[in-house]
């Protein structure tokens, strides 16, 4: 992940004047690769059905959640479940233990907002 | 936009006992409509082109960026510009404004700092 993104900046510069887009190297200051990490967390998070499991698990007295407790509330069969918990998993942004007979899901600490700080920082 | 929507929350309600991994509604607390408004926002991030151009207007010392400047910087043609700069004002995280022959493109004011807000407030 990268460290240190912020997609808004300050806008103090006066080198940079009036009618200047690009900082003065002609690159953008997120670069390429920082940009695909970026994109591929955001692409994890681009979907309702994973957003509502990740609030399942926010909104859970143990901050964690059994693979068995999210089809009823989305009203989703378990390979679905099982196929958006994958992805969140391997986008780094949930935490999977395998306990027994059962998975459960935790949020992985600091990752979203690790991503919420790549977004914004000032408003 | 959904108001007040946030995937991490308190979780100190010991009402909900341990194990208990839904609100004592049975429903998650991001109900299927925000989650659908809140995944178009993530999918208009969710590209690496996208977050660049976004890192571009922010890096700018106007906050504003004019179309004829995202090519060179991103190593794209004008048409691929075009198309990633309309998902991103159709997704409200743009500002298009035409002013003589070319149009200028800002952030939206407080529009990242809202979905970052619905990301995480605590960590």
């Amino acid at each position: 992940m990268p460290q240190n993104v912020v997609l808004e900046t300050n806008r103090t510069d006066p080198a940079q004047g009036p009618g200047c887009c690009v900082p003065e190297s002609g690159q953008p200051s997120l670069n390429a690769s920082d940009a695909e990490l970026l994109a591929a967390r955001f692409k994890a998070l681009a979907d309702p059905n994973r957003l509502r499991i990740l609030s399942i698990i926010s909104s859970s007295a143990e901050a964690e959640t059994c693979v068995c407790d999210f089809s009823e509330p989305l009203a989703l069969k378990q390979p679905t479940v099982s196929h958006h918990l994958k992805i969140l998993v391997d986008a780094g942004l949930l935490h999977r233990e395998k306990r027994g007979v059962w998975a459960y899901y935790s949020v992985v600490p600091g990752a979203l907002g690790e991503l919420a700080r790549t977004l914004e920082l000032k408003s």
